[in-house]
């Protein structure tokens, strides 16, 4: 389907994710923002709950009306938590609306998986029916799709990374390890001890050790790469930052292996996809360097004395991360160009 | 005059403001990024000396070539270091070429005050030829000038957050102090003991003392405004941060004066200003809602206490400080809408 | 009176300026910390709360007890917010217990300034019975203080940078102008949206302007060494940092001043103060310089241009701001050398 | 050997490791700072290089003269560049002064290996000579030490991490990953562009990959705990943050194995170790905790999908990875208790 302007609600609108979806959209030359909904804000001014809008958008803070958005828009984002996420997914879906799901609900395909990490499924009758919105692996299962489950932040930076070297036999599939840091925002817009900034500016910590949530959506998608089931090692931790995700991941070269061939992997398979960079100049991914943007780099090392191969990739925990992929995700959906609106270099320094 | 597409050097282009004009040039639609130049980083490729361009600007930077800008170029936009800004815009204008110089070499008007706070001038034939290029306040200068003269990022949010007071003959033109707070991006990209994290991430200081260069700038373009010579007491401050300026500015009010009445004469004066916001809500200016964006937020308070009314204004540095602006009086320049190209929100959070 | 060792039990301790209270008392050779006393967290393990003493306070967080307080210790230092001291201090000071109050409650002396800024006092009989803990102005006022009142942080280096100036008239004592800023370490423990790192790291903001309530504080002790009242603006912002305020003052210069003579002011006033520094090598004070020390940095400036002098403070709120101002009183309460335990340089960088 | 006084010398004393060395003996009741050396800031004053210590320590920088220094000191720490490091320890032990040396030039045992990572050694006859200073492990070595090899800061942690699981047969010798996370201060004092705040602030990295010259030392301290050769993938990365690293350690379990058995080898290994304390109630280090302090926080995890443990230590580089360590070296080296002036608690938040 081409359409000459689609139509877009933003759905949980208040926190950061619906803050960039906001500002993506406004910029973006096919996709009109059309409204902007949130629950606990309703009624509020849009720019005293988003400050960044203030003098560009008028009006107020919507309440959810599924109703109301099948009447007006052609296609929503969702940036709920999870678990709410599902019905408010279902109402949309229902009503015809082409939904673009950022929470969690509906990334996993195997229920047994979902419900040992987050419980039961707020939607059970959908769960499974979403096309999986990482475009760089899965651009194809985008164009016809009613639900796109945007990939969490973690996973896309992570299977970017290591897909080129599993899906070239490089690497041994067993035995990864992926070690990731993320910037504070991904923590969400709500205050706590640990994204207080007196404890969290000059501190350096990990959380959720081998217990992230995202580790089986990660594991999902590398075995789809694998062709086999695979486990990994998955250890995030918070770099007193605002934006940004560096996964460091390390896995076991196949044979004789060197940086060049893993660049060369990476290339082949990122050809044509225009957020993608992969460094072969010795330098590796700065998160600065690709703040603000829907950009990812990537850089491969082949660590001679040991026989490993270290991918490490950069991202936007906030744009590729989320609110970018899934813009991304709906120019495919849509026809357009998939960079379209998302071309833009990082906010750099 | 208006062009369909005017192409565009920038000069310096491998500092913070070349780097902010590459970004911005790269998403406008009528002005094109023609040329990179740099000095000392000539030959080098464009993606090693700006790594947010990895992927999106191929070729080298180039040394600079005065008769080949003006064989490929409309305008160029120099962002040098005041001095040797000066030759580089004269070798440009003899060329007929539309400068948008960002250094200080032609934003003071009277030869005496620029030498006793530069030093002797590096092109005195042009000295006092230049429109300055604050928008909001000077943008029928513009239309035609041949060389713009940007300003200061100090200067610009000191004299927009002052001016609508000034000229409505709210406050007193004496005794203003401006206590105005800088991201450490302002101090530019060379590194120097100041700008070490380790020795300014955790800590606030002034600097230059009654001695900043930027305060007869702030004094020409507020006399102008009052209509009488005035002089002000103005401290820069260092924020442990990489983007942002927020000046404090104190002014005794002249006879009954509300802040309603300041938000007015606000609003009055940047009416047709797409980048002025005046808050009207109680809240202040937060650097952090302007960053990465051409916007300036103002506000406006009154200490019935002491009689002082107190303007706040915030903008990023780079952008409306430096890059932004420059482009903004491109746009007027051209004869393109004032906004184009600049109506991104800031990236927030 | 003077004791070999004082037992010292710390109310309110699971808050930032209890935190320093433990940890300035633990490496204090006369005054030895016996209690951690807090309310909410009454029972927990000090090291869950406290997690740099892991490994070296052993035990539990103590409800609050007066009678068990006063039969065990000779001091107690109060760290709680105002409104709530007011009661704990008079429940404490029946007992006979010495009380360093470093809440708001007793640092006015007039009871209709106190009701205006802070509403109803809670402890009307005590108001007005405590000695204001500015060491270095009030350090006779202490020696047989039972309650004393410890500063405020912005009154701390406010007062202490004007107090010279004003004590030997170099400046006029109207229209002083105090621009603040504070690490957010200043505004507690709890998490709130504006000390949530992704909207506090890379943003920089006033807050309060005209109604913060350490103004009248800073108008009484200024009033007191001016020998009138005086009125000040005071203007305080948040800066993306944990600790330290530096705090920049205007005042009218009266006649023919020089910095020279404001240096030679200072260093009289505080020829006996151990924590004091002036500068006079034409540097200013860092915060960093005086991070996690109890150090009071200042310096002074003559703008010939405008009449004015800028005095120029720092400190770490979280010490000389707070617990270690505290500490330092009762060093002097209890007939110690004002600086024990308190001598020791800022942890930089 | 004791002492009442020992005195010192702190050569290297402007850098940032020197400035913490100068902190912690000025606090040292045993250890006295006689001498602060330094070469390009010979002749200058204390307090204009060290700015923390205005007011504390008056006099000059001091040239290098091995003679004087061996007529008034019993011991020097010498924080020197590795390399420059080498000839001006060969001038202090020739003189009979025994040295903490912080540089590399001492720490490996291995001519060969220093050679590969290192290049020629500035004074061969002494190499192999050192005792090395990790003292929870080497304690016995330094009691009559006249040379010791302070450890660098990524050994320091990753090995105490490590050794307790490799000692006790817990973990594989062979495949440990050992990804690692410093502050900025870890590179020193000389400004350069990764350590500019405008790149670094808001930026994650890793550098170095698989080159990193601390790898070796960490291999030649690990096999020795595990009794035969190993070799690890290391990978540092740069925080955005002055102080503090976090390695995450990742190691095959052998059979089966627990967190708590992990816990309760290592605490067996550093019973009498008053630095190190490991957690054992589901949290895991932040290096916020150990800030400014000499103090080592370790965690143990067991993650049983993939059978591998992940040791977590937290230390502060300047303090426990470097001035903290050599003064913990040279307590036990003058037969005073191994925490005497090391007892301090993080200056935490």
């Amino acid at each position: 389907m081409t359409a000459s302007e689609v139509r877009c609600a933003v759905v949980g609108a208040t926190g950061y994710t619906g803050a960039e979806l906001a500002r993506l959209l406004l910029a973006h030359p096919r996709l009109a923002l059309a409204q902007l909904v949130g629950h606990t804000k309703a009624g509020r001014p849009v720019d005293e709950v988003l400050p960044s809008l203030a003098g560009l958008v008028a009006g107020e803070i919507l309440d959810f009306d599924p109703d109301a958005i099948a009447a007006s828009c052609d296609a929503a984002f969702c940036a709920l938590p999870h678990g709410a996420s599902a019905p408010t997914v279902a109402a949309l879906r229902e009503r015809g609306v082409v939904v673009f799901d950022l929470s969690a609900d509906f990334r996993l395909t195997d229920a047994a998986t979902y419900e040992a990490w987050y419980g039961a499924h707020g939607a059970p009758a959908l769960f499974g029916k979403a096309a999986y919105g990482l475009v760089e692996l899965h651009r194809e299962d985008l164009r016809d799709a009613g639900l796109v489950a945007v990939p969490g932040c973690y996973p896309t930076v992570s299977v970017l990374a290591l897909a080129p070297l599993l899906r070239a036999g490089l690497v041994e599939p067993d035995g990864l390890v992926i070690d990731a840091k993320s910037g504070v925002s991904g923590a969400g817009r709500s205050p706590s001890p640990a994204t207080h900034l007196p404890e969290a500016a000059e501190g350096f910590r990990a959380y959720k050790v081998g217990a992230h949530r995202h580790t089986p959506e990660i594991e999902q998608e590398l075995s789809r790469v694998a062709g086999a089931p695979l486990r990994v090692t998955f250890t995030p931790h918070l770099v007193p930052m605002t934006r940004g995700i560096l996964a460091t991941a390390y896995a076991q070269a196949k044979g004789e292996v060197t940086a060049d061939a893993c660049v060369e992997a990476a290339r082949g398979l990122y050809a044509g996809s225009p957020s993608v960079h992969v460094f072969s100049d010795g330098r590796s991914p700065d998160t600065l360097w690709v703040r603000g943007s829907n950009r990812v780099h990537l850089s491969y090392h082949h660590d001679a004395r040991t026989g490993r191969v270290i991918a490490i990739g950069a991202i936007d925990n906030l744009v590729k991360g989320a609110a970018g992929q899934a813009v991304q995700a709906a120019n495919v959906r849509f026809g357009f160009e998939e960079g379209l609106g998302l071309g833009a270099p990082a906010t750099w320094p």
